[in-house]
């Protein structure tokens, strides 16, 4: 029985994500690199597994060192190198097969250094979003680098990576396909300008991954969030709130009639701070009504939402109909606004499955 | 060596922190509850101790928990009875002696009905903050939960608390005051109205609690942020960015210096995804320099500020001075916009102190 706050996680839907993904890399002949960072668990991990996914991808030293202690053997560490965390590096570069993103001749150069086994490398391409890695023109820059790392028996040049991020400001398949076009052909124009070192190409965001069908010239993909989806990944227009595979279980703990509004155990510490403007109001998440297995219905679309959070309480504007639907006592299911962050925060699951062995 | 995100505190400047609003609690004879919500932290808890503070509030069953566990006597659960957790409450009352809010004649009889010790009960009135509890003028309802908790064996009625949220609206002392003004004459006029209770009064937010010098009618007071501060309370006027005691240290991965912007490894999971407007912009911390100790000296004040952040990643946005002054591989310090959130997302500390053994 659920009493407290509780990440509902249902399997049936999860695995259609996974699955979905598996076969659109197949039919364009991509290797799918998962983004491990949205789930973080091991068990989730062996669904990907069923499916014959074998290289991953996750953001931190911590993470890899995680997975690698649950059995997977490839993995790309998808953040650029810290160069303090070396001997964490070191080890896990002599226990799996490493990738790491290497942006600088500095980092190489240190690396090259301290590194006992080899590692693969990716160079990061900044195709629109302003975060990480060359402009698709820093040609020379690249170059010199690809050449530092060709001198290194440690650092094995493989190929260009990119997290069109930019994706995120899309508001419709269209515009993430535009996005999508955009970063593709940044992509071909750098394979094919450095295509003496053959490198791969690999290109991770959901948006991108969810909705595009052209990948001339791209050799991987590595989205992550599409695992879960969520309220933000609707609004963008990746995929249909159905999609969405987890509902933050948050129990009712006071009624306000005098302006339609009901308390729940559930916060910033639970669903993160992360909103969006969403038919006109900034929300925190969505209600939708649990059943007594706690799996959940579609969004009531009848207005109500998280209006408000702070560290533990979270206010819900409610409909009429909502208002009348939950009693102090009973459980209300959030979807979130960013699954990644509020899969971080609760650390654990509750799954649940029509279809499916728990 | 640090050489992954770590929270630095500051035992000096948090004991001061402390220190301070233990002199203001003296100065009006209240009773200093302090919210260990912000810190979560059986350590920094016994800094409280040794200023003789005895009886805390928390913000849920399992914060409770922890703290009953690290010996605290008298705890208050800050957050409406979720009833669900019935069992867990029951237990905890039979080992500290504990308070609860209760807000409704309903959760108050189904706590009469499954409680096996006796419990303290605060009703919590909405002073303006529009999150949980009575209006001050709903006096017919206050006075029936009354009734049905003083024919309970086990709900001992002892007072009203608010807290007062929308405080955190204000940007000046002033407006601080304005609203710890309203807010303590609400509960005077329920003071004097349900005075044949003999109500103890209690209120709880760090900008009233920081800046005030008007108690009267007030008993106890129970702020929680004020032990490490933040940027919010320095935007709202509750103290000087001198007073924050907490920085998170955070290693510089990449130097963009096309656009004078540094990646460091400190984004959502670390900071939170908490922001405010700063001079302008849209800011998620402020940098400051670290010494080879890890103590920081005051933000630069030239126009530098964490402009983005994703899960990991955060984008520094710098003058020409910062972006000269960190190299990749040093630790950039980044100031929190919200504590309470940096604290919990990051679950411990790395104690810095220049005057008091660690």
């Amino acid at each position: 029985m659920i009493n407290s706050p509780t990440l509902l996680l249902d399997k049936d839907k999860c695995i259609d994500n996974i699955k979905l993904m598996v076969e659109k890399a197949n039919r364009h002949n991509l290797t799918l690199k998962p983004h491990f960072k949205t789930h973080q668990s091991a068990a989730v991990g062996e669904w990907f597994r069923d499916f014959g996914i074998t290289s991953i991808i996750v953001s931190s030293v911590s993470m890899a060192r995680y997975f690698s202690r649950n059995n997977w053997k490839d993995i790309t560490i998808g953040f650029p190198v810290n160069i303090r965390e070396h001997e964490l590096i070191n080890e896990l570069a002599g226990t799996v097969d490493l990738s790491l993103f290497v942006n600088s001749p500095d980092v190489a150069n240190l690396l090259d250094q301290r590194l006992s086994d080899p590692v693969h490398v990716y160079i990061e391409i900044d195709t629109g979003s302003g975060r990480t890695g060359f402009l698709p023109d820093q040609t020379d820059q690249i170059e010199h680098l690809i050449e530092v790392l060709n001198i290194s028996d440690y650092l094995n040049f493989k190929g260009f990576y990119s997290h069109p991020g930019h994706s995120y400001s899309a508001r419709s398949v269209n515009e993430i396909r535009a996005v999508h076009q955009d970063v593709t052909s940044k992509m071909q124009f750098l394979a094919s300008g450095f295509s003496k070192y053959d490198p791969v190409c690999c290109i991770g965001d959901t948006p991108c991954c969810s909705v595009s069908d052209q990948f001339e010239g791209i050799d991987e993909i590595s989205p992550g969030n599409f695992v879960f989806y969520d309220l933000m990944q609707v609004m963008i227009g990746s995929c249909r709130v159905d999609r969405i595979a987890t509902v933050l279980a948050a129990p009712v703990v006071a009624k306000h009639p005098e302006r339609n509004e009901i308390v729940i155990h559930g916060g910033a510490i639970h669903l993160s701070s992360e909103n969006i403007l969403w038919s006109g109001n900034r929300i925190y998440g969505l209600p939708v009504l649990l059943s007594e297995d706690y799996f959940w219905n579609e969004p009531l679309n009848d207005g109500s939402y998280l209006k408000a959070i702070s560290q533990e309480h979270g206010v819900l504007k409610c409909s009429d109909e909502l208002f009348r639907s939950l009693e102090i006592g009973d459980l209300a299911g959030i979807l979130p606004v960013h699954s990644c962050l509020t899969a971080h925060l609760m650390g654990e699951y509750y799954f649940l499955s029509k279809f499916r062995n728990k």
